[in-house]
């Protein structure tokens, strides 16, 4: 009973024809201070004890998907080298270094124009951040694999993952009728998009079955991004249009340093998703594997296995000494040295060689408040 | 209306005549873990943020009621370096080495004798712990002159702290009828001693007036307390003098190597100040200074001036930071590093190139418990 293959069906298997993965690597981890910083932020850190990178495993992720030389970062110019040192699979042609941080549409419009370029009108790009931890790598797969079929269709698929709390951390995508595709029937309209609820709303959204976290993974083809770039804002289209065309040639430095400092800084869900869906011309996919984007220690400290001693260890269980009424403390002992706890529920312990935090669960969301007090007082140099 | 001064009255200024400070500088401190290690000891390191370690302190109280030369440090073998270092005004002949710890009783009676043995019979000395801290330096050289003249009307007299709180972590003194002394009428006898308390029996303890805490402060003419020694545990006594006796000749070590190994470990206390006391022969004479014997981190924060941002730092200020749920933190940025603290009431941070402890004031007395368990996962050099 099998039917045809059509000449741009996506295969069930092995990399995705005309595929590509772009990688935002953006983003300091404020709130993972001081494991996360400005200089070394968390994409560039094992977090799971994997031994790989939070980048390193997202392309893992991907590599198999698109086949050799389809995934492309795109990354901050002080981070460009660590990245390349981190993915020697991943040319330095396909680093894209930007002059300044410019948001997510600048970044992931360049890395379509950039596509578009070098690949022709064909290629559908996958947008992924560098620094979510993913697992059920089938499942993961299984949903690319549906987004470009929506993407091959003409839409802007977005990746809805499974929510399995009301969270309030997190914007929340609704899906509509599917879109009836005969390759990928789990592809659904989308009939918005929100911003992050209240707790309440947050539960009447997961009691309806319609909704799912939004978190911000687009599949698209690279034109219909870019003709909807240029039909929401044209001028920012046509800066990254003339960046992409002078990039693999003499005057890529001089039209960056023309064009990019005065591109317009937007997310882009704020700048295609969200008018875009209005408009009927979003899909999503539901995504069933595991996700985390790691916010904050309390995140963290949820998604690494509990220790012997009980609380989990973020490096190594010799160092870390959890007595009477601090069973449960998730400890970082990055700078080598030991770290007892002693009768504080909940803590949070990171160690780390010039500077430590201490603090609990409860309070992960305030970290920020150490890197904004380090900030006030000049110690740029911790941050 | 003066009288008449004897001729063996104590000078109410100055230094007074025939008095002896002997200070044993023993003990780790495990409650103060990790500032406090059994290779540098508490009475080694500053904790008062004064400049000056504890030990160091405690001379520098001594020396002028002792004069040039006056006083004694007993300290065990492995410290006695640190101790000469720590004080140059020492002289080498008056840091006196134990081979081992065998008590206090030990260490205070191995003073007397070789203070017989090189002052004579006419010494009286005056035993101070080397890891207190007192203030109203006054008022306790006034207890020392009161103490010297019951010293010398033949009692064991001990110095009552005056207790401020119902503590339930000292023992008491219970002071009775007044000794009639002409130049020292606060001298008193001694009822009895306690050991530490209920809180209940604390209480009432503190309702009568007649309670003092027992800081094992003792002040004895060297011939009684050697005379008492040798009614109580003649053997220990005779080992003592044998080796006083031998101390500052060529034999030394080798009666050191043949005696003290066999010397009996017990407290003076027990030893001398319970049974003498029910004997009635021993005092004690109020003090109204400050005292602390800085039992564990929660009394060390409670004794050191609290900072700008709240609580109190043992060490640089610049490195700490105290944020939401943490203001009264006390921390000891003691390895260099920043230190954060968030959302941790009452928390003690101790932060030492090898080892951070993590805990809370309410906790303070279990700190043991991380040198227990260090020491059972074989980690001797973090003791």
């Amino acid at each position: 009973m099998s039917s045809p293959v059509a000449s741009d069906a996506v295969p069930a298997a092995g990399p995705v024809p005309g595929f590509h993965a772009v990688v935002p690597a953006g983003g300091a981890g404020t709130r993972l201070w001081p494991l996360s910083r400005a200089g070394h932020p968390k994409f560039l850190l094992d977090l799971t004890g994997s031994g790989r990178t939070l980048l390193q495993a997202t392309v893992d992720r991907l590599a198999p998907l698109t086949g050799p030389g389809g995934v492309l970062v795109v990354t901050g110019a002080r981070h460009a080298e660590a990245v390349a040192a981190q993915l020697p699979e991943v040319g330095a042609e396909d680093v894209l270094a930007e002059p300044s941080p410019r948001d997510s549409m600048a970044a992931i419009g360049l890395a379509a124009a950039v596509l578009v370029e070098r690949h022709g009108e064909d290629v559908v790009l996958g947008s992924f951040a560098a620094d979510h931890v993913i697992s059920g790598g089938e499942l993961f797969a299984q949903a690319v694999r549906d987004g470009v079929a929506g993407a091959r269709a003409g839409y802007v698929v977005t990746i809805g993952i499974g929510a399995t709390e009301p969270s309030t951390a997190f914007g929340y995508v609704r899906a509509g009728a599917p879109l009836g595709l005969d390759d990928a029937p789990a592809v659904r309209h989308v009939v918005g998009f929100t911003e992050k609820p209240d707790a309440e709303t947050a539960a009447q959204y997961l009691a309806t079955g319609e909704y799912s976290w939004n978190a911000g993974m687009f599949i698209v083809k690279a034109t219909v991004l870019l003709d909807h770039l240029a039909a929401q804002l044209p001028t920012l289209h046509d800066g990254l249009r003339r960046i992409a065309a002078a990039w693999s040639g003499p005057d890529r430095e001089a039209v960056l340093a023309e064009v990019w400092p005065g591109l317009t800084k937007i997310a882009i869900d704020h700048a295609i998703a969200e008018p875009v869906a209005a408009a009927g011309g979003v899909a999503v996919v539901p995504g069933a594997f595991g996700w985390d984007d790691i916010g904050d220690f309390a995140s963290l400290a949820a998604m690494l296995p509990a220790g012997e001693q009980g609380g989990p260890t973020l490096g190594d269980e010799a160092l870390v000494q959890r007595l009477s009424g601090a069973e449960d403390a998730f400890v970082a002992p990055a700078a080598g040295r030991v770290v007892s706890v002693l009768g504080v529920p909940d803590a949070v312990v990171v160690d780390t060689p010039d500077a430590l935090l201490v603090t609990t669960r409860g309070h992960a969301q305030a970290v920020k408040q150490a890197v904004d007090g380090w900030r006030g007082r000049g110690r740029e140099d911790l941050l």
